[in-house]
């Protein structure tokens, strides 16, 4: 049986969503696997105690420090041995658990993934590939979304390679797409860096490791051309968190302007309501929650990471992930590809 | 009095709606300035048939070629000397017209200005500031979007001592706040090039050249934290183009949504309407036209570059800026400036 270790401590909600989830999954996985619970035992345990778990596949390990949002990566790993992440990572890499999964700190969850469980051979760079909305059918990952800034062309090339994998393995995409995020559709187009990532990229689509349709700019990524979105992460991240501050942004405008024609009589509440609710559910497919979280593509084992707001729900879907994860071999794959560049 | 040159074949909508839109220039500015119109008279001369323009300080100029849209900007500015687009640019180089107008190709009027007009004495590289939504009063423009890739520190650090002139002379800001886009607010964060940019931001800023408030991320762009957005023009160029998608993204999903629950009967049709003008309304933060195009900052000249979409009112807007940068001598400040430097 599989043994799934959850970060108690990761994230702005934490403890208290974590246990949550943590529960929710097990009773709706009907305990085909466990979950080993990892945190500090004065805060986890009363949340425990709250429920009856006795039928529960839960186990819960005590570790005394916790790694902050607000904490600098590359220290916290080193001084925070105890936290829940350092622990619950070492589990992995001892074989006492296949995977672990925390809404914490991404940049230290990062730093120890690589410290501990280290590079799958072959690997540049780990990195990270973000969900993106899309209206068609199948998925949008953006890679790589904030892990890795100054990137070489090898690198981002790589990044399309391994999550060719994780999407054809993990998400059963038949032949994802791969485009190259560039400043115009022509391929001698953009920074030098990716003029040599083109070529590469191309070179990979003609040894038929990706699939690569060229050169995308800004206005296809929502547009579903391509499934694999490649660029540098300091593009990424900053694509990442502008969408992440639009549905916000929208709703001060439109809400107010619904309130005022409620208000001058013209707009009905029960209307307004029923507007206001399509709204929001315009939104839906902003919500990354139903992902749960991002693998570290390339790390030596199951490392996944959500966002900081993560919910129960978003927790149970992250779980679901390293089950999904480890069973499809993902890693395995990738290794396998990388043997024989 | 001054005289603006428009490219009567620029944009999607050209000849009509710059015909169009020079024309509400001429009366609503009552004459003040005069308008040159230049363009392929057997195209343009018909629209102008349509209107009694006697009264109004407009001439036209034939220019035999038409620049595209899909032209390759180096290319196009060689071998289409005879374009509205050079033939414009010349006017003002030989100072027959104070500025220049086109809604047409951004990247072949850009090599053209730089061919034609050259840069202020100083200016490493010119760039293009394009409008970003905001709620707060003042104005959001990030620098580059697309005119330069492969920047050094030294280049992002002059755009924003450039942009800080247009704002502070062009649109009356008193003390415009400068940010960096970057991964992290933490001044060691980010790649290289950036951490070199902080260093010589600070510099500026000491040098009260600039108003620097350090590195902002994707998700301070819309808040108006800064009114002058650093950054590669691969990342804003990138960010434009995705910001200017996600209007007609988040309408395919309202509007059938509204409709639905008209058809269900949920929702009365006149209630729909209102809701629906309410969301069309919640995009004007998005809508360029209101400035009409964007300078490009450190031309020796005025050259100002319009939206391909651009309507009548846009063109109209971008003749007013042309005018007011003209007469705020913002070039002038620019070079006074740079030689103080």
């Amino acid at each position: 049986m599989l043994t799934i270790a959850v970060d108690a401590m990761g994230g702005d909600n934490a403890p208290e969503c974590v246990v949550e989830g943590t529960i929710q999954t097990l009773r709706e996985a009907e305990n085909r696997f466990e979950i080993l619970l990892i945190g500090q035992e004065e805060k986890v345990q009363p949340l425990l105690n709250r429920h009856d778990t006795s039928d529960l596949n839960l186990r819960f390990t005590h570790a005394p420090e916790v790694i902050t949002m607000d904490d600098v990566p590359a220290t916290a790993v080193k001084t925070k041995q105890n936290s829940s992440l350092v622990r619950g990572l070492l589990l992995c890499k001892e074989n006492k658990a296949d995977g672990f999964v925390s809404a914490g700190n991404t940049g230290a969850q990062m730093a120890a993934s690589l410290f501990v469980l280290g590079r799958i051979p072959g690997v540049h760079r780990p990195a990270i590939a973000a969900y993106f909305p899309r209206l068609a059918p199948g998925l949008t990952n953006v890679v790589d979304v904030g892990a890795n800034v100054d990137c070489k062309p090898e690198h981002l090339a790589q990044f399309a390679e391994m999550l060719t994998i994780y999407q054809h393995n993990a998400a059963g995409m038949e032949k994802p797409l791969t485009g190259l995020l560039n400043i115009g559709e022509e391929e001698n187009k953009g920074p030098d860096l990716l003029k040599q990532t083109h070529k590469l990229l191309q070179e990979a689509d003609r040894k038929n490791k990706i699939n690569f349709i060229g050169n995308i700019e800004g206005n296809d990524i929502l547009s579903s051309r391509a499934s694999i979105i490649v660029c540098d992460g300091l593009v990424g991240n900053t694509l990442l968190k502008f969408g992440e501050s639009i549905p916000h942004f929208l709703s001060t405008i439109f809400k107010p302007s619904l309130q005022k024609l409620v208000a001058a009589g013209e707009l009905d509440p029960k209307a307004a309501e029923l507007a206001g609710n399509a709204f929001r559910a315009m939104f839906e497919p902003f919500d990354v929650e139903k992902f749960g979280g991002v693998p570290f593509l390339g790390i030596d084992g199951i490392s996944i990471v959500g966002h900081g707001h993560s919910s129960a729900k978003a927790i149970m879907n992250m779980i679901f992930m390293a089950e999904h994860m480890i069973e499809k071999q993902v890693n395995l794959h990738i290794a396998e590809a990388l043997a024989g560049n």
